[in-house]
C-alpha cells in the first residue's frame, strides 16, 4: 500500500483517479477549495506548505490546472499567460517540490490532453500548455534521483465532460473516465518513467 | 521576391538564414541590439511597434529566446519562467502580431530544438520550451487565416556552437547551420503549414 497525493482530487478526472487508486492505496485528496488540503499550485510557497504539512509519500498526481480557450486571431499574451501559470507552472511547481518529498522509488504523474497532438479551433493555448507539460516530463525524466519517476496522461475529452466541453471535439472519439484513470494506476504502479500515456 | 523579417538575425543560426533567404528575397534584419530593426520580443507591444514600423511583410522568421540551462534537482520556478518569458512567449508573441500584418499567403517561422525530443541533463527547461513552441504551431495552424502558414524548426546543435554548448550533447550528431538554414527556406518557401522539421 502506498500512501498517493491526488492534486485535483474532487475534479472530473480526479474523482475517477481517486477511485482507482483508493482500491489499493491510501489517497491524500487535494484541491483549490476541496479535500483534505488545499493547495494553489500556481503558488510555489502553498506547493512547499503542501509537502511540509503532508509529509513524505509515494506517489504525486496532478489533474488540476486552467487553460484559456478562444480565437488565435484576437488571443492576447494575457490570456496565453493562464495557460502557462496554471496548468504548466502549476505543475511543474508540483514536480519541482514532489522530488524532494518523495519516498525512494515514487513517482510524479502529472496531465496533458489530447489536444496536444490534435488541434482543435480556439485551442493554440490548450495544444501549448499541454505539449509543454509532456517536454517537462520527457526533460525531467532523465533527472530523477533515488529510483524517482515521472510520466504524463494525455486522456481525450471524457464522457463525463461532454455536456461542457463537446463542441469543440466534435468527431473525436471520447473515453470514459474509468478508462481515463486506469492510466493514472499505471504510471503510479508500473515501473516506467519519462512515459507519455495517450488515452485516445 | 518576397519580404521577409529575420528576428535574430545576427545570432549564430540567424546568420544563416539571411545568407540563404537573402539569395533569392528582401530581408529584414532584426535584433535585440543588432540588425536594421530592434525588438524585445518578450514585450508585446515592443513586437507590435515593430511591425508598425517594417508594415507589410510576406514573412516573419524567428530565431531567437533564451532558456534556462541547470539541474532539475535546484531549478526554481523563477529560473524556469526564463524560457517560458523569452523563448516561448517571445516566439508567441510575434506569431500573434504577424497574423495581422503578414501578407495573403505569408508565413510564420519559429524555432525550437532537438531537446524537445532529445532530453539532456540540465535542460528540464528546453525540453518544456522547445516542445511548447512546437505545440503552438501545431494548434495555431489550423487557425491561420487569409493561407497564411506557420511551421517551426527543431535544430539539433549546430557545428558552430559545439565550442559553447558542446558538453551538453555529447554523443549527438551536429549538423552546419547551412543544413538548418535550408528547412527556414522549405518553411518559407514551400507550401505546409503546422509543419515540424525537424534538423537531426
Ligand atoms: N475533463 C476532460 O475531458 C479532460 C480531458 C483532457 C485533459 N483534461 C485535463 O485534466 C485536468 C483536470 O480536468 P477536470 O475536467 O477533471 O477538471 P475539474 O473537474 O474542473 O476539476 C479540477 C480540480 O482541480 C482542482 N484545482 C483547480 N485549480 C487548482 C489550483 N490552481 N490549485 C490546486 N487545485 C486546483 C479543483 O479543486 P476545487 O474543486 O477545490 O476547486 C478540482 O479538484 C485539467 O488540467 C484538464 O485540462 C481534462
Ligand atoms: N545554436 C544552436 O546550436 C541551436 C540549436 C537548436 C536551437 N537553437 C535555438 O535557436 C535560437 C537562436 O540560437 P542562436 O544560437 O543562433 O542564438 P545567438 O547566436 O545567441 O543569437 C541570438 C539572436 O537573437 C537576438 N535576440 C536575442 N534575444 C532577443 C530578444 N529578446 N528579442 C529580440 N531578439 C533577440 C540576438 O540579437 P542581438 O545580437 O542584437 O542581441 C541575436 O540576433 C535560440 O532560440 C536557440 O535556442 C540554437
Amino acid at each position: 500500500m502506498k500512501k498517493i497525493i491526488v492534486i485535483g482530487a474532487s475534479g472530473t478526472i480526479g474523482k475517477g483517479i481517486v477511485e482507482q487508486l483508493g482500491l489499493r492505496h491510501e489517497v491524500i485528496t487535494v484541491g483549490r477549495n476541496s479535500g483534505q488540503f488545499q493547495v494553489k499550485i500556481e503558488d510555489p510557497a502553498s506547493v512547499e506548505a503542501l509537502f511540509k504539512q503532508v509529509g513524505k509519500v509515494d506517489g504525486v498526481v496532478v489533474a488540476a490546472g486552467d487553460l484559456h480557450f478562444g480565437p488565435l486571431a484576437e488571443m492576447t499574451a494575457e490570456q496565453f499567460y493562464v495557460g502557462l501559470h496554471s496548468k504548466l507552472m502549476g505543475q511543474v511547481n508540483v514536480a519541482l517540490a514532489a522530488q524532494k518529498y518523495l519516498n525512494d522509488g515514487g513517482s510524479i504523474t502529472l496531465t496533458s490532453g489530447s489536444v496536444s497532438e490534435n488541434p482543435i479551433r480556439y485551442g493554440a493555448n490548450a495544444s501549448t500548455v499541454n505539449r509543454a507539460v509532456e517536454g517537462f516530463v520527457t526533460g525531467a525524466a532523465v533527472e530523477m534521483p533515488r529510483g524517482l519517476r515521472i510520466n504524463v496522461i494525455s486522456p481525450t475529452l471524457v464522457d463525463e465532460s461532454v455536456e461542457a466541453y463537446g463542441p469543440y471535439f466534435y468527431g473525436m472519439e471520447t473515453v470514459p473516465v474509468k478508462r481515463v484513470a486506469l492510466a493514472y494506476s499505471r504510471s503510479v504502479e508500473g515501473a516506467e518513467n519519462g512515459k507519455n500515456y495517450r488515452v485516445w
